[in-house]
């Protein structure tokens, strides 16, 4: 059965022989690895336009003093002073996910690559906490609880086909098949690792399109996946930049 | 047996039961749908820094007369007047190779997408003019031709995994599975399409990291099939900036 | 006097001697010079997420049929498809307006230089339809009209001081020194020309911090120079792009 | 007399009046006010692609075990593991050096406003190490030293110019005409504050184009103004990431 929200650990399945097994995990890595982002970052660099070079006054400001001027900034859509701070993130997530994050222009990235290292054999299956099934139509989906049947087809057929894919794969390495040519028969659930950097601005354009929350301006329905990372990034970007995350949720969650 | 390059169609073949087939293709598809780009669109962009409003009356000039200003914007590398140009494509590739290419962000991207639409069963598998053994380590890797049984092996593999993936998603589907849970079982090779919109100046940074080809003051070593899209660009770029890309080859294939 | 609104023709004053005059106007230049972008663009780059391939078909579909579309991607602030088009427009404004308009970095942008040739004596002085009196505090200004003497001493004020700038500048070439050097005595109210090519998605952008518009959901207050340069943009867009358009203005002028 | 270059204080010049006195400046200020960039930053970046997750041992690796893989990415134009890492400078220079400084547009900007705010009479006037006569033709210019005359018509005329132009600038002030409005006539040697955030792929670009030196690969002929500004970041760039700094020079200054 597939690990549940609550656990800690991911599971290993044995899926295919006696000889192999691979790892099935449904949550995302995200980890804080590096960060210069403040909420006082955002006084200074508003408040050049109109002190100048008095604003290096404000370096080191109590930014609860700013919590009016930060709020005005986002009300107004004031976007550039939340752009000079920046985070750095470890994350781990199946290549549906990676796929919508890099759509996101306004970060940088550097992912794990199948092209330099055989890829390891974790991939993603969505446990029973994730509605699976829609309803609805185009641009006003609904997702619900499935049936037992279903959430059991999801595991047997998920890991069923990943572990043949990931056969396949281990079977043309070991015939000297370049590891870029033998990726190709591995699903979009392998998890890949990366690097990504952003500032506060681009996080709240990331937030603002990959969560679904309430008191949104502007709805969004993001696929649950990359909803799960959002989260994490929100939440570490929250202890970081409190006055800044309280206004963009009290703002209607909208990027300035 | 796996179309090969000169084929014009691709090749259908029955992979998994009597009840289903997959399509494989060893190829890309570049269609050039719209564009607004010309030698002469350099020329007036160029000529603004030095004549100011007179510049308007190069709009239609003849950019034959151009063709030293042309060399020297690249050599001198003023990237500017490359980019008062739009060129938009419609392209056919998998997803492996579209997760190279948007990692290209000055371009605009619009993809088919597994959670609004039932993704259909083509995939690529390489013929065997393509490469597939490396040889040599990390930052200087060759690609040699492979033996028949090697290529025999990745027509089978992939052609049954491929398979056996697809009929993993489809009775995900039938089952009442959401597209968007049951597509994570696809594999790295099914093709997804997508327009994509660049300028030349984008176009030449693509293609001085897309493409190994001779003369390149900096060498580079992409994967086969985002070269194979790459020349295809090419070839729909050269012909309509015929001027902008001799100049971009004669200087090295460096953006500027 | 300087010219009015209703002026077809910019004013020539004759400004410090008998031997120098300079021109003074109030208004702004904004050419379409080239163009790819019609409703029809949107629909093709939208509907490919949905129907993958088939999308071709909508390359010349007629827009009108799309009006819902068009307006759905605008409520859901999907942005990507309003990008695969491109404007390239010829303008003359004053540098205090460039430096405000540079900031809008999804753009390009060529420019007259004042490295490489003389600049012309032609400067921008407002007309007494621009309100000049500002009341209110920061972040809430209101502009009110001016009284007679106070467009007066405007008047008066510039066109001497730019006259003598001018001057200035003349006798510094006269004697030899580099363009680039007796230029900084320009005043910023110096009119330059360039070239500037964006998509829908920047335009929607631009006009929406550029223009003060009833029923804008996040009003903005731009300065009115840099707004007739945004008024003149949004009627030749419009006439592009007319159903984009309206359902921009129908969406509260909010960039998707 | 001008400041020359040793002198740390600026010099105050009386220029209109006995009312009126202008301060005169021939150097930048560049402090660099927050950083997170350090060499391993790159390390741990490019070391995911290869080793994934294990990559998170290089976080606080010690770089120069390094070398080899920084020259490496320099040599064979990986640009993307330069990019995280974040450095915020507040600088002071004239408006002529921010018009070009802002055409570089992977970079975060706030500046002063001479909307929200009155001016200080502060003006950039070139000293006599600055060469001001240009020799030679469009894309082959040189610069020579000027003889005492030019120099003192540079002095004599910018000094009474800006004290002028700062003259009509107050006195509309005084008379109620907005401050957005009455800036018009101040000259493009003003200085203005603004803090700027980049990485240091961004930082490469800046300087491969803004700096002359020996042993580029592709020499730029910047204007000197901005040169110091770019001097002065490279400086401070350097001993945040002194062996990235080191393979850029060795490389050719090309960012790769």
């Amino acid at each position: 059965m597939v690990a549940g929200p609550s656990a800690a650990v991911p599971l290993i399945v044995s899926a295919v022989s006696e000889h192999r097994s691979i790892i099935i995990r449904s949550d995302m890595t995200v980890e804080l690895v590096r960060s210069s982002a403040s909420d006082a970052d955002v006084v200074f660099a508003a408040r050049v336009s109109t002190v100048g070079e008095q604003s290096l006054e404000d370096l080191d400001a109590d930014p609860a003093s700013a919590r009016g001027l930060i709020g005005y900034l986002m009300r107004e859509r004031h976007g550039s002073p939340f752009e000079h701070n920046s985070m750095t993130f470890f994350v781990q997530a199946p290549i549906f996910v990676w796929r919508e994050h890099m759509r996101h222009r306004i970060a940088s990235y550097n992912e794990e690559s199948g092209r330099y290292r055989e890829l390891k054999p974790c991939f993603y299956v969505p446990n029973r906490e994730r509605n699976i099934v829609q309803v609805g139509k185009t641009g006003a989906y609904e997702f619900l609880h499935g049936s037992d049947d279903q959430y059991d087809l999801i595991e047997s057929s998920m890991v069923e086909s990943c572990g043949r894919s990931y056969e396949a794969y281990q079977g043309m390495l070991e015939a000297g098949i370049a590891r870029e040519v033998a990726r190709m028969v591995l699903p979009v659930s392998i998890y890949s690792s990366a690097y990504v950097t952003m500032n506060a601005r681009a996080m709240m354009n990331f937030l603002s399109l990959r969560r679904k929350a309430e008191g949104s301006q502007y709805p969004s329905y993001p696929q649950r996946e990359i909803e799960m990372v959002a989260e994490a990034y929100e939440a570490k970007w929250a202890r970081l930049m409190p006055i800044t995350h309280a206004a963009f949720v009290a703002g209607g969650r909208v990027a300035p």
